[in-house]
C-alpha cells in the first residue's frame, strides 16, 4: 500500500535506538522526550501558502532524520507502524 | 441529498477498521486518538485566502485518505453518518 | 424589520430536526453538538481584508446549509429567533 | 462634549429592550449573552493597517445596530451611558 | 526630563474624575474597570510594521482621550505619575 | 567580553533607583511591578523581516530609556549583570 | 556522524559554566533560567518564509552565543550531548 503525504507533511519510519548495554542490559528510556532518529519514506508535494504557492520541502525520501516526537502521528500501513509529521517538525538530516 | 462542502471543507465517509481477527474475536479499538482512513465523497471549491484568491484543493471525490478525527464534525446525510473536515485535517492519500 | 449582516455574517433561519419517530415518539436529541441545519435569510457584502479588498460569500439567500452552532449568535426580529454566524461557520450547502 | 472614536471604534447609544409585557409584567432579562440593539452615535475614521492604509467603516451615524455586549466599554459622556466597541463587534444593520 | 515614548506608545496625565458630589460626599469608584480620562503628553514617531514603514499616530500632544487602564504602564517623571500606553489602548478623543 | 545582541535585541544596564530618602530612610521598592530605567551598552543589527528584510532599531548606544521588566533576560558579562530585551519592551527614550 | 539542522535551526555545543570558586568550592547553580552560553557547531540553510524565499541566518560555525534554555532541544551525536533550537533563541554573539 503506497502512502502520499498532503502539502508539508513526510512519512517517517522510526530507528529504533539501541536499548541494550554492551552486556545486555535492557537501559529503560527515561528521556522519552528526546528527539528520536527515523528515516523519510515518502514526502508530500511542498508546502502550501495562504495564495496557493507550493515549496518543495528540503527532506527527500532516504534521509535519515532527528525529529521532535511530539507532533507525529502514529499511523499503521501494511502492519507497519509508521509516522507522519510536518517538515517543521524535523530537526535536522544525519550524515 | 447532494452536499457541497464550503471553501477548503472535504466530506469524509469513514472506512471501518477492521475489527475481527482471523478467528473472528473482537479487538476492542483501544488507540481511538490514532488516524482513521475514509473516502472523500465530496470536495469544497477551495481555500479562500483574505484577498478572495481560492486554491483547489489536492484531495478529489474518490480519493482514499488518512485523516485526524479530531478536527472533524459528524453529520448525517440520508441516514449515512459521514465526516466534515477541513483538507489540512487530511495526513495523506493512500494507494 | 430587515436586517442586514455586516461583512462576512450571514442570517440562518434554523430548520428544526425532525424529532419523532414515525410513531410518534419523542426522541430528545443527545448529540447537541452535532452541525445543525437552516435556510439563509440574509448575506453580508462579503469579508473584509485588512487593506480593505471586500470579497463577496459564497453563499446567498435562500441556500439551506449546515453550520457549526459553537459560533452562532441567537437574536430574535419580529419575534422569530434567528441566528448569525460568520460564513466560515458553515459547513457546506445542502440539495 | 463631543466624542471622536479612534481607528475602527464606534460609539453606541443602547436601545433598551421592552421588558414589560402588554399587561405591564417585568420579564426579568435572562440571556442577557443575547445581542443588543443600540444606534450609532458616532463612528472612527477607519480601520488601520499595519501599512497605514485606513478602511473607511461601514456603518455610520443613526444606523440602528444589533452587536456584542462582549466586547464593549461602557462610558459615561455628559452624564449619559454610552459604549465604545470595534465595528467588529457589530452583527449588522436593522431596517 | 523630557521623554519620547517609542513607536506607536503614548504618554498620558491622567486626569482625575470628579469624585465628590455638590454635597462634598465622596463616591468611591466603584467601577475601577471603566475607561479613564487623560491628556496627551507625548507621542511616539509612529506605528512601525515588520517592513520597517512607520504610520504616525491619529493623536497629538494636548489631546483629551479616553483610553482603557488595562493596558496602561505606570510611570514617575520628575515626580509626577504619567501613563504610557500603546495607542490601540485609546477609545477616542474628547471635545 | 564584547557582546553584539542579535536581530532587534538591545543590552541594557540596569539604573538602579534612589532607595534612600533624604534622612537615609531605606525605602523597600514595593512596586516591582513599574517600568525600569536603565541605559543602552549595545544594539542589534535590527528587525529581521519573514522575507528577510532587516530596519534598524529606533535606540542607540548611550540612550537612557524605561523598560519593561517582564521581557528581559538577566545575563552576567565581565562579572556585570546586563538585561537582554527586544527593542519592543523599551517604552521610550529619556532626556 | 555529520548533523545538518533544518531552516533557521542551530547546533550548538553547551559551554559550561565554571561552577567552582577559586578555593574550588562548588556553587550549585541556583538560577537555572539564566541564559547558557555556548559555541555554534553547525546552522541550517535560513529561515523559510510562507512563499519559499530562504533568508541565510546571522550566526555562523564557530560563533560563541548565549542563548535562552527554554527552546532548546537535546539531542546526542557520536556520544556528545549537543542542543538544537532557532535562531530566534539566541540572544546574541559573544566576543
Amino acid at each position: 500500500m503506497a502512502f502520499r503525504p498532503l502539502h508539508d507533511r513526510v512519512l517517517v519510519r522510526r530507528i529504533e535506538a539501541e536499548e541494550k548495554t554492551a552486556g545486555g542490559i535492557i537501559i529503560p528510556d527515561s528521556a522519552q522526550e528526546k528527539p528520536s532518529e527515523g528515516q523519510i519514506v515518502a514526502v508530500g508535494s511542498g508546502a502550501k501558502a495562504e495564495d496557493g504557492t507550493v515549496t518543495p520541502l528540503d527532506v527527500k525520501e532516504g534521509d535519515r532524520v532527528l525529529f521532535k516526537k511530539w507532533g507525529a502521528e502514529e499511523i499503521k500501513i501494511d502492519g507497519e507502524d509508521l509516522l507522519i509529521m510536518k517538515e517543521s517538525d524535523i530537526l535536522g538530516i544525519v550524515g
